[in-house]
This record gives C-alpha cells, sequence and structure tokens, in this order.
C-alpha cells in the first residue's frame, strides 16, 4: 500500500512507554508513579481556574516559574516549563545542538533521548556503561559535542555525585558545548541538586518532571533550570513548536503542588522508608541491586530468570517492567509504591521463588 | 558574550502570539478567544478527575478520540489528539513532509506554518494572494510536494468551498502528497467541513482546535482526522517526542465539551449573530471586509489607516490585532466578543472616525 508518510516518519522507532492497563485491580509498578496523590491544594486552585480556560494561558507560565524559582533560589527567568520533562528534554536537542556535533549519552539511560536526536537529526554516540551499571564519565566527555545524562539514572537507581557532575559541567565549558542533567529523580536522593551549580555554569541544563516527586504524572508538568541565556534557547524552541504548551489547570495546579512544600517532604520521606523496607526485603530474598536514588530498585535475582519473575508476578497482577536490551535483560525496575503494596510483592516473591 | 545555542535556535525567527495584557479592564478581541465559558459539564468532568493525577493519562488520549470520532461519524482510530492544534500541526511537518520536497503554502496564513517547516528543517514556498485576500489554488497546487492551508483562512476570514477542497485533495492524491486543511474556524461557517471528504482521500488531513470554537483556549486541546494510516504517520511522531501531550483533566474537560452538542449549538448562533451585526455597523462606518467565515472579522477603512484606528482603540482599552506586513497593513483583525462588547467597540469607533 502507498504510504504518504515521509522517510523520517516512517524510519523513526518511537519511545515506547510502560503498559497502562485498564484493569483497576492491579498493583502497578511499571512507570514509577508516585503511590500517594498530589496535594490537597491542588484540587483547590484547579478549581478555581476552570471559568477562565475560554482565554489562553499565560504564555510562559510565569506563575508557576516564580514558584519554582522561589523553591530553588533562583530567579524566575532561571526557569523554563514545558508538557512533561519529555516536552523539556526533546527541546533541549535542537535548542543546544547541532546537527552535525555528535552528541554523547550513556548506552544505559533513558531510552527517549536517541529518540529525540533521531527526530531532531542530531548525530549521538551511546557510551558502553562500566560493569552494567555504571556511567563511563571520562568516556562521555571524550567528545567534542554536547552531553546528556539522567542522575539519577533510569533505570540504574544509580547517582553520580555532585563533584563529578560539576567536573563534567567545567569539562563541557572548555569546550563550549552544553551539559544537559536530567534530574526526574533527584528529589528521591539525598545529595544536593545539579542546580545549585546553575550560577557558575551558563552550559549547565538541569530538567525536572513533576510526574513521580509531586504526584503528578496525569498533570504532564516538566521544567528546566539554567542561566537566563540558556533557557532563551528553549524559549526560541518552545515559541517555534507550541505557544502556550501548559494550560491553565496545569499551571495553577503544579504551582499550588511547588508551594505545598510540607506535603511534598512528608511524601518524599514515606517513599524513601518504604523503599529501605522493601531493598532490605529484596536482598534477603536473594535480589542483587544497588542502593536506591530513586522511587524505584532496579533488581535482578542471583539465581532465578528476570523474565521467570516478570511473568509469575504479572499473573498475580503485579505488573513491574523489564527492558529488551541484553546488558540489563535478568533486570526488573520495581516502582516504590506504598508500603502495603511492597509487602504484597514481597509476599508474591516468595510463593514465587519457593 | 558566548553562546551555548544551536545554530538553529540562534537563526530561528518563532511565532509571536498576540499580546496577552495581564489588566483585567480591556476588551480582549485580539486573539480570538470565545466570549463564552466552557459547557459547565468541563468543571464538573474535572473536578472528578484530580484525585486521579498521580496516574499517567491515556497515552492515546483514547476517550477524547471515541467522543470526537461520534460526532464527526468517523472511526476513533481516524482522531489524532494533541496539545492544541498547534501541537498537531507541528507533528505535521516531519510526519507527512520529505525535508527536501517543498511544502507549498499561502502567503497570508496562519505564519506558524512556515515556523513549523523551518524547525524540522522542510522547504517550502509561500504562495501569493490574488488581489491580497484570495488564495491561489493553481499556485498552491503546482509543486510536486505537500500542501497545507487554513480553510476558512486567517487572518482574512475567508473560505474556499468544499468542491475547491475536494479538487485539491484530488490533485494532491495524484501527485502522492499530502494535504494539510487546518479548520481552526470551521465550526464558524456555514459549509461541510473537508472531514466529510476522508473516507475517499487517504491523503487529507483535518486539523482543529478546541480553543476557539468550545472555549477552550486556556485548556490546550486540538485534533486531527484523517484514514487511519495517515494518522499513524502523526503517532509515530508524537511517541518520538512525548509519550502524553495531554494531561489528565485536558482528557475529560474537552470530553465533556464535545459531548454537550446543545451547548455549542448556542454559543456559535450567538457568535454568529453579533458577527452580522457587527459586520452590519463596521460597514456602515465606512469599513470594507470580506463576509467572515470566522469567529472575527478582517477589516480595513476606505479612508482611515488602519494603524490610527488600531491606536485609537488601544488608547479606549480595546485591543484587536494588526500584522506586520506590507500586503495587508491597513487591515484590522477584530475577534467577536459579546454582543455588549462589539457595541462598545462601534461606540468607540463612532468617536475615532468622528
Amino acid at each position: 500500500m502507498q504510504s504518504f508518510l515521509s522517510r523520517k516518519a516512517q524510519a523513526i522507532e518511537p519511545y515506547v512507554p510502560g503498559e497502562q492497563p485498564k484493569t483497576a485491580d492491579i498493583i502497578k509498578l511499571n512507570t514509577n508513579e508516585n503511590p500517594f496523590p498530589p496535594s490537597p491544594k491542588v484540587l483547590e486552585a484547579i478549581s478555581g481556574q476552570v471559568e477562565k480556560l475560554r482565554l489562553y494561558p499565560e504564555i510562559d507560565g510565569e506563575t508557576l516559574r516564580c514558584a519554582i524559582a522561589k523553591n530553588e533560589g533562583l530567579q524566575p527567568d532561571e526557569v523554563f516549563v514545558g508538557n512533561g520533562s519529555d516536552e523539556v528534554l526533546a527541546f533541549c536537542f535542537p535548542a543546544f545542538f547541532n546537527a552535525d556535533e555528535e552528541i554523547f549519552m550513556p548506552e544505559i539511560t533513558y531510552t527517549f533521548y536517541e529518540v529525540y536526536a533521531t527526530l531532531f537529526g542530531n548525530a549521538f554516540r551511546k557510551i558502553p556503561m562500566i560493569d552494567t551499571l555504571d556511567v563511563d564519565v571520562d568516556k562521555l566527555l571524550s567528545g567534542s559535542g554536547g552531553v546528556i545524562l539522567a542522575n539519577p539514572n533510569a533505570p540504574t537507581s544509580k547517582v553520580l555525585p555532585l563533584e563529578t557532575i560539576e567536573k563534567m559541567a567545567l569539562k563541557q565549558l572548555e569546550k563550549g558545548k552544553v551539559l544537559v542533567v536530567d534530574e526526574a529523580y533527584a528529589a528521591f536522593t539525598d545529595q544536593p541538586s545539579a542546580a545549585t551549580l546553575i550560577s557558575k555554569y551558563p552550559n549547565l541544563c538541569v530538567t525536572r518532571t513533576m510526574s513521580k516527586d509531586h504526584s503528578m504524572a496525569g498533570l504532564r508538568v516538566g521544567y528546566a533550570l539554567g542561566q537566563a541565556s540558556l533557557l532563551s534557547g528553549l524559549i526560541r524552541i518552545k515559541d517555534s513548536f507550541n505557544s502556550y504548551p501548559l494550560d491553565r489547570l496545569a499551571i495553577v495546579g503544579a504551582t499550588a503542588a511547588i508551594e505545598d512544600v510540607a506535603y511534598f517532604n512528608d511524601c518524599m520521606s514515606s517513599i524513601k522508608a518504604t523503599r529501605a523496607y522493601f531493598t532490605e526485603g529484596l536482598r534477603a530474598r536473594g535480589f542483587v541491586l544497588p542502593d536506591s536514588n530513586t522511587n524505584f530498585v532496579f533488581c535482578r535475582h542471583e539465581s532465578v530468570s528476570g523474565k521467570f519473575i516478570f511473568d509469575e508476578l504479572r499473573k498475580r497482577n503485579i505488573l513491574v517492567r523489564r527492558f529488551d536490551k541484553p546488558a540489563i535483560r535478568e533486570y526488573m525496575r520495581m516502582t516504590i509504591g506504598t508500603q502495603e503494596q511492597m509487602k504484597t510483592v514481597l509476599s508474591a516473591l516468595d510463593e514465587i521463588l519457593k
């Protein structure tokens, strides 16, 4: 049959997100959603905004940018907001990277990076990991173009210390190139964010999502932090794509969530406590996993195959995630849900491993 | 100062949307917003969804696609939804057009088309109008690549008859190329939509926005209609950019608005009645304007300069839109607001023209 698709649309291999099952009776631990609802202040903020929907939203999400800037100790023009960190990350490619300069990225990381590069026609190179799970920082810096990495990394759950990130920013600065640090999971670590380096590095762009830490996967809000001159590139691309990617409800809802710091801190504490409980439980059952710096763990069993465990969990209505890559085929990525959910998972594993 | 922006980000000229003033006491007729609030059912739908925000939305906006398909007499897989028709239109460029084949578009139309083409590296050609306001259909079809046009056109407010659109779809089909018809304003005409041609033309993509006709500029929802094989291109690009561009609130809110057909019809009738009243009032005051098929009029005065009238209206807190293009510099685009607002505009014009 004749295709009316462009060569690019026919050739590109889109990103495949985790399954979104429609049945309600499933323990869903496959897409790193937060087990808690958003702050109650979000509903209030959203309800008050519906009558204004006939009017376009703020073109630059100023209300939200001000709230984020205040939390981060930055200026509002050091914050850029978008439709999930996916959109913000996508904009980074045409904004910061020339098509003919290879972008270096880790081999095992968020697989969307290479898809963005393909969509926008950027050359890129994937740098193999050290011992399966560790980023090879020196090789990652050995190119002459931009660098992008997730820190903490997904799906490994491991984090590079802030000093390493600073070393990377400096090396990239010497080259005159940008470093993008995707901090989707940074709220789940105990170390300072790369955002603390922004005043020193005009080439450093830090991205975040509110999907995981602020329980807002369903609202699609992400942001970038960086010096205003750098973020002007994101603004130029955004204004060449969609004037208003954040709707009125997302702007006020996300602002309310950002401002409710106490709720956020309680939520992070609960997830970290459950993560410690679950990690210990997994290790006691023969699982091998690094300490997690995210709201998920990345684990393999010392003797039982990943596919077997994945399938057996699925039969018990527990959905986790596996990746179809040879190096990590024995691993599973399991989101930290509620304490009760993780207890159920451990009981299921007891049955499966019996 | 050293720039860390890509060559593309430095060179591109972003789209400039109409001003969004922050003062409340303005009669805002510059961005074609609807003067009426969205259907009351929208608030209800949105309120019920807030507690679910911790979970990702439907990846394909299925609930909304089904509602739109039902209204249009199409199948759900003949509907694609996105973050405003801006995003949907942007996706059309990498989805349907090869970079090296010139896209033909009218000279006077939505200026975002050429920005999208530039962002995605597509060659394009702008086809001069006939007598300032009319699309030169034959020249538009004289290339060998894709064609995009708005029908009704903005800012001219003029519409091509359905037979002409069908002729275009057929000519493009013979070439094996796509025709994109941007129907942002189609609800304000009395003629059938190009969507009625979809079953015959596998190369026809019709886009719509809910910003204007459904009073939802603040919610950012747009969609494309076409055969499933064609829309697969949009899906492939969307999944290579942002898995979930429509948030949960936008999906349920837009669905409620689409389903409230009675409210929609009342709203369209009011705007058409006010448009007739305002058109007559303008002509009685020496303005020249085509009959409008949109929720705005495009007018110039037979003897007084556009800039003078624009500035005088602005002094009276009435904001309309002018475009900085030589051919249409005497024209103003004025959104149809409420009957009362348009009465105020006519009184202001009486003062100004005195």
